[in-house]
Order: structure tokens, then C-alpha cells, then sequence
């Protein structure tokens, strides 16, 4: 009764991407192709049907040799297509399929399927994020999504990082900023409603539970005994904010490492990761895809070049000669107040006419486990600004010294007794650290020039909207 | 006063994994090492270290050609040393570090370091678990991770799938099984304490949001256009349950994919994946690791043969006539009940003697999206059961028929209008689907030979205990 199986038969179908890429076959060699329509042409005799299976963003022409096999054919419609890959005479593609045999797996209403070929709005497509990764677009950003993150991967193997899971459900609000989710089982935790019988408080661990707002202190802890460590990982913020850089759910690439000891060089590991994935989404040896040409563009502008560093003291200058002189932004600069968007948009744009780590804030601005500077009032941090975009990456050297990083926790109002656990990594071998987090969905948006990162993720959540 | 910086100097020292790996340097060459001392061993004038940065599992031996540079050194430490690379007449190492200077970064003192030499429970350890990855066997565990991931990330590339991110903060309960947690932004939602005023019931999302227990409904949404998706994702279990075997925060691995119609197909991907991660987990060409060798042996017992599949009607009846002539079990097995443990184990351990594949359960014991079976009472699903650990990975064709479908949920007592965009996924071009969720630090256990789960992640959580 028990009886092996061979993975003889190949237990996956070929893709269309791997049917494109594979060298073509003999013209009597039948293959099969799975996909869904993605456009119908009809003509007298023959008719041509785009058919994709999401693999590969331009899909394959199917050719019909008798009009009347494409009849059931409908936008949206899953098939199965046997027949012969042939070089193709038409523009834009070297194969297409000439269809021996249909068989549709399954229908789509043309009247009431939610993705017709009209140009459709970012916000309906929101409100069907179920079906809108069948739009090209989304698609495409997808894939994206998977390159930038291979391409992550890649630059850590190489320097010798360690990929962690940090915890997502976490005592600690890391940076004692923004509004953090509080979690609790459903049935002892329910939002009160007047008149509701008061049921008996129950923590499921025992003491508050919390959505972790950035992985940096757990990635600390590990980076004191495996010295290079990074993530990529879920972080979450219940800011009620409605921009277009802002979500509750996103995920941030974070990396901390030991014995490091200039913000400098944290500058150097994170313009090197930038540039390698520029260098990958441009790469198109494995055909064009809807980004690459963007990615050459910015790699073309940008990655030939060391990216200038400015202290905070003198954008604080800079911003306030040219605030003297034009007048032109809202908010005045002054040191010791935070950098405006405008401001850090100037910067980036007018100033250095590209990305710029601006380092050095004043320690008030930040948070309390950055390294406090010989001056003892800035610390040593930065933030990378982009043009169009503003922030993408925010760094820094850590606190090693234990007694400053008390003080720190005492001038920020936190309880030291809390962070008992993180003093201790300064108690028993600290070493000099430091590191950084990355918005993964802005780093999507500023590499694949995706406006909002509402599109820059699968299922964006944000303050009063949360589908599926 | 805006400057470039080259990236001449290496942003990042080198790591002593790197050191150890690459050609001998000319023994006039210094080299600098960081890291913390494991052990220091003193002779009248000559001293040695053991030093660690994490990158290896061995970490270095430094020489002290004199015993008093030595003097401060303690267990905890770090340090960086600077000296000569050498070939080492010492066993189980080709490399030495004969130390020119050294300098303490971080003392560790010997009296209140939490890590001390001798043996640690396993209990202490969960309960300083910022600080056990300073202990070989956790820092070993966390590279097991990072060299799982990678084998699982090749496996899917090869095979043309399309790494994504599901969201964690959902509105859906996946299975309709154990419990989950809320969410609700920290301000709004409280622990109900009578006594308290009522504050006013506030939903951040507008609706309930839960943490995530599985992404398989949110990748199926995915699989319906780009066809191949997996991710590496948390899910969360409100579970009390106290077994060797539980989180309430755990990973998984979970692949969806469109266009497979067997559910032999489905077990051969999962076959081929963990035969690969065996495959890379027992490689040393970059040098043994702890886990090589058991996942050598591993290898060599399981991985050169075809796994069996038995139904799950078939393996009812084998533990049946079982249970008839030993009355071995404490549970009677029969159809229709689940399987339980000793049942799972007596089928891999005593019955297959190797991994097996449990196929077609009863649908009523399985999640309503399983594919209902044209005998119409068994859906086409597998577990897959692993000798000494029980099930490691659930997979199943999905239901891909509408009417089905509305029929299961019905049955398992879901209200359809919650489910309406599942159902839209076939209601436009569904397409035959299936795919199989794997809980990654059981997968971690097995390949590591790591009895109890909370020793396979670095921060666990679950009832009642949750630290950092």
C-alpha cells in the first residue's frame, strides 16, 4: 500500500517566461500554455489573443489559425493552449504560439469582471487589491518587490550578514515615537462598548503587548554576538497620517553591525546597497522589464558617483542663506529644529542635485540610542534624502557607553528599568555599533517611479482602510 | 562644503570568517580582529583566546606572546587585536592570530556576566535571551536560519516563483481555527478594567483587524495573476498550548501556485524543496558547520529515495489492524477522527520509517478551501509527517470551483459576504490551484536536531512569556 512516487513527471507546468528564454523548440513539438487572456483580436479567419500567466510582463501571442477557437475567449478568462512556439513575424516579441487546441478553465463575465482594458483609477484599483496585481502595473511592481529584495540578499551574503527574524509582537515602542498597535487574544481584549458586561482583564503574556515599530534594538541584541545581522521585516505604525509615503503596515530592511566606528561608514554600507540595487533592476539580461530603463536612468545619474555628506550645521546654513535670499520656504530654518520637507526636498534637489546624507542632528531630534558626539549635543546619525522623495534611510552609531545611554533614557522620559535588557549589551562586552532601517515600499517607489507607495505593496493598509 | 566621499576605505573590518577563508597573508602582514573573548587559557608566558565575532562557529585562536596582554581579558569581552596571521601547529585550526596589541572595547565582568562557561539550562538561557546567541548552539541555530532561507529562496527562483510580502494585519480569520489576536491602536483599545470609564469604541481600520495566522488566502489572491508566489512570513496563535512544538509568534513558509491539478504534484514541489535545503545544510564546502553533519545523515537516509504517500483511508486502516493486535494507542484510531500524535508518529516512525505524505482526508477534519474529491467526502490534501516531529508541512489542491466553494463555507459555518473577494478569485478566470504552508522553526528543529521550538528562533514568544 505504501508506494513511492517519482518526481519523473516534472510536477510543475513551464512558464511562459521559461518558455520565451528556452531556445525554441522543433515546430512539431507541442507545448502547453497557461495563462490568463489579457486581449482578444479578432479578425475574418484568425484571430490573436495575449495570454499571461504573470511571469514574464508582456505575456505570449497566441495565434489562432481558426477564428472560431477563440470564440469563448474573454478578458480575464483562465486557459489552457496547447500547440507548436514558433518565431514570430510580428513587432516586439521572437515567439508566439500557433494554437492547435482551447480549453478554458475558467470564465470571466465581460460585463462584470472588475479589470477591463479601460485605464482604471489607483483608487478603484485599491478598493479590488484582490485582483488589481492583473493589471500590468501592479504586477510589474511586484516583481520589482522580488528583484530589490534578491538584490538586498545579495549585497549582505557578500559582506558576510546574517539574515534574522526579529519579533514582531514586542514589549518596547523602539523609538517612543508614533502611535504603536497594542495587541491582545480576541477574547479577552475587545474595544468597549457601553452597557457591555466588563469582562476580566487578561494579558496573554502577562504584561502589554505591542506591534513592533522597527526591529533596531532586537537587531542590536543579535549583532552583539553574531556582529552582522539584517532584516526585512513587517513594522507598523497606527499614525493616522493619509500621505503618500505613509502606511500603517510596511516593511523596512534593517541592518546593525559591530565595530564599526563612523557614521561614515555606515554611510559607505548604505550608498553601496543603494547602488547595487540600482545596478540589478537596470540589469536586462533577462529581458526588459517595465522598470529597468528608469533604473538605468537613475544608475546613469547617480551611481557613477560618491554621494555628497553634509553635517546638519551646515544645511541648517545653507537652508537659512538661501531662506535669507528667497524667502521661499514656509518654515524657517534654524538649528535645533527639525529639517521640513521642504527643506530636506531643497536639499536634495537644489543642493545636491541628488542624494545627500545630511549627519550630525542635534541630539534632542533623535532618538535615544544614538551616539552622542564629542560637542555633547549632536549625535552621530544621518538621513539619506532623495530627490522627489525625501527620506529613505535614517542611521546611525549606537550608544555603546553605558552611563550615556542612562542619561539619554533619562533626558527622552523613558524608564531605564524597562530597557534593563539593553543596558545589559552594554554592561558585558559593547563594542562600538552601529546601523541603519530603509522604507522598503519608498526604496520600490523611488527605483520603480511609483508615486504613492499604496502601489509600492500588495495589500497597503492605512488609517480607516484595510482590505482582506 | 558639500564632499564626496570615496569608498576606498573598506567601510566594514574584515570578519574572521572572512580572514579564516582566504589565502594565509605574508607573516610581516597585520591584521586587525574584533570580537568576544569565549575562553582565555594562561600559561607562565604565553597566553591564548578563544575570540569570536559570530562569523564562524570555531571563532580564532590568538596567541599572546606575552602573558600579561592578556591580563584584562575575561569571558565577554570584546576587543579588537591586532597581529599576524598564521599557520597554526594547533589542532582542529589552520589559522592562528599571534597578537601584537590588544585593545579591551567593552569589559564583561567575570562575576555578573550572565554567560558563563559551564552548562546553561536551556531555561536560563529563554530567560537572558538577549544574550544566549552568545552561546554556540543559539548563534549556530541563527546561521541555520539564515542558510535554510537562502536554500529555500534558490529553490523557488529556480522554479520561477515570485518572492511576496502578505499582509500581517488582516480583517480574515485563514482556518476559522484557534485563536487570534487583535489589534487596535494602543490609545483606543485597552484591557477592560471595571471600574474604568468607557472610552469610546474606535476601530483604526474601521472594521476589526486581527494578526495574521496564515498568508495562504492572501497569496492565493496573488497566485490568481503573477501564477507562482511563496513568502516567509510571522504568523500569530493566541494557542495556550505549553508544547515543545508551539509559538504564539512563529514563521512559515507558505507557496501558492496556479495550474497544478494533482496533489501529487503538490507534494512532489514540497519533496524537491526540503530535499534541497538538506542539500545545502549539509554542504561544507564553506567549511563544517554544527548541523552538517545531522543533516549528512539525514540526507543520506531520506533524501536519495522517493517519499511514500498513503491516504489517509489506507492509513486509518494500518493503525487500526495496529491497534487491534497491540492495543498500542491510547486513541482508537478510525475514520472520520483525527489523527492523532501517536498516530502521526507511529506512521512515520514505524510504518514508513522515513517521511510520508498522509493524502485525502475526511473533509469535515479540513479547512473549508480544501479541493473537494469526486467521492465528495475527502478533500485532496496532504500532511506531511516527519519521524520524531510529526506534521512539518500541510498542502492541498484549493477549491477552485465557486459553487464548491460557497457549499464549503456554508458547511463550516463562514459567512459568505466575508468572503466575497476569495470568491471573486473564481468567479474571474479561477484556475486550478494548490499550495502548502511549512512552519519554519519546525523545519529548523528537524534539519537541526533542536528538541523544543524555542530554542529555533532568537526571540520567542508565547503564553506568558514574551521578554524584550
Amino acid at each position: 500500500m505504501l508506494k513511492g512516487r517519482g518526481l519523473g513527471l516534472p510536477a510543475l507546468p513551464h512558464t511562459i517566461r521559461q518558455l520565451l528564454f528556452a531556445p525554441l523548440p522543433d515546430a512539431h513539438v507541442p507545448v502547453k500554455i497557461h495563462g490568463w487572456v489579457k486581449s482578444v483580436r479578432r479578425q475574418k479567419n484568425v484571430a490573436f489573443a495575449v495570454v499571461s500567466d504573470g511571469s514574464h510582463d508582456k505575456g505570449i501571442q497566441a495565434v489562432f489559425p481558426n477564428a472560431s477557437q477563440a470564440r469563448s475567449l474573454t478578458n480575464g478568462t483562465s486557459v489552457r493552449l496547447e500547440g507548436r512556439l514558433l518565431a514570430s513575424p510580428g513587432k516586439g516579441q521572437d515567439k508566439e504560439l500557433r494554437v492547435d487546441s482551447v480549453e478554458v478553465l475558467g470564465r470571466s463575465d465581460p460585463e462584470k469582471y472588475p479589470i477591463q482594458k479601460k485605464e482604471l483609477t489607483v483608487e478603484y484599483l485599491r478598493e479590488h487589491c484582490h485582483l488589481r496585481p492583473r493589471t500590468d502595473a501592479v504586477a510589474s511592481m511586484l516583481w520589482l518587490r522580488h528583484i530589490v529584495s534578491n538584490s538586498i540578499r545579495g549585497f549582505f551574503e557578500n559582506n558576510g550578514f546574517c539574515y534574522v527574524h526579529t519579533p514582531i509582537i514586542t514589549a518596547n515602542d523602539c523609538e517612543g515615537a508614533g502611535e504603536t498597535f497594542r495587541i491582545a487574544p480576541d477574547s479577552t481584549l475587545a474595544p468597549v462598548h457601553s452597557g457591555d458586561a466588563a469582562p476580566k482583564p487578561s494579558e496573554f503574556f502577562g504584561h502589554p503587548a505591542y506591534l513592533t515599530v522597527s526591529s533596531q534594538l532586537h537587531l542590536e541584541a543579535l549583532a552583539a554576538s553574531i556582529s552582522r545581522v539584517y532584516t526585512l521585516s513587517p513594522c507598523f505604525r497606527a499614525e493616522r497620517s493619509q500621505t503618500n509615503r505613509h502606511l500603517a503596515e510596511f516593511w523596512m530592511l534593517e541592518a546593525e553591525w559591530a565595530f564599526t566606528q563612523t557614521v561614515h561608514d555606515v554611510c559607505n554600507v548604505v550608498e553601496a546597497a543603494i547602488k547595487q540595487v540600482l545596478d540589478d533592476a537596470a540589469d536586462k539580461s533577462e529581458g526588459s522589464n517595465p522598470w529597468s530603463e528608469r533604473a538605468a536612468k537613475l544608475q546613469a545619474e547617480i551611481a557613477t558617483r560618491d554621494w555628497p555628506r553634509i553635517t546638519y550645521a551646515n544645511a541648517v546654513e545653507e537652508l537659512a542663506s538661501f531662506q535669507q535670499a528667497t524667502r521661499a520656504f514656509h518654515f524657517e530654518p534654524a538649528w535645533g529644529l527639525p529639517l521640513q520637507s521642504e527643506h530636506e526636498r531643497w536639499l536634495a534637489e537644489n543642493l545636491a542635485k541628488g542624494p545627500v546624507f545630511v549627519t550630525d542632528y542635534p541630539a534632542e531630534l533623535k532618538p535615544f540610542y544614538m551616539r552622542l558626539n564629542d560637542d555633547g549635543k549632536t549625535v552621530a546619525c544621518f538621513d539619506l534624502l532623495m530627490p522627489g522623495l525625501g527620506e529613505l534611510v535614517g542611521g546611525s552609531l549606537r550608544e555603546e557607553r553605558e552611563d550615556h545611554l542612562s542619561n539619554a533614557m533619562r533626558k527622552h522620559g523613558l524608564q531605564t528599568d524597562q530597557y534593563d535588557w539593553y543596558l545589559d549589551l552594554r554592561r558585558y562586552g559593547s563594542a562600538p555599533h552601529g546601523g541603519f532601517g530603509l522604507g522598503f515600499e519608498r526604496l520600490i517607489s523611488w527605483v520603480g517611479g511609483i508615486e504613492n507607495i499604496r502601489e509600492c505593496i500588495a495589500m497597503p493598509r492605512w488609517a480607516g482602510r484595510m482590505l482582506l
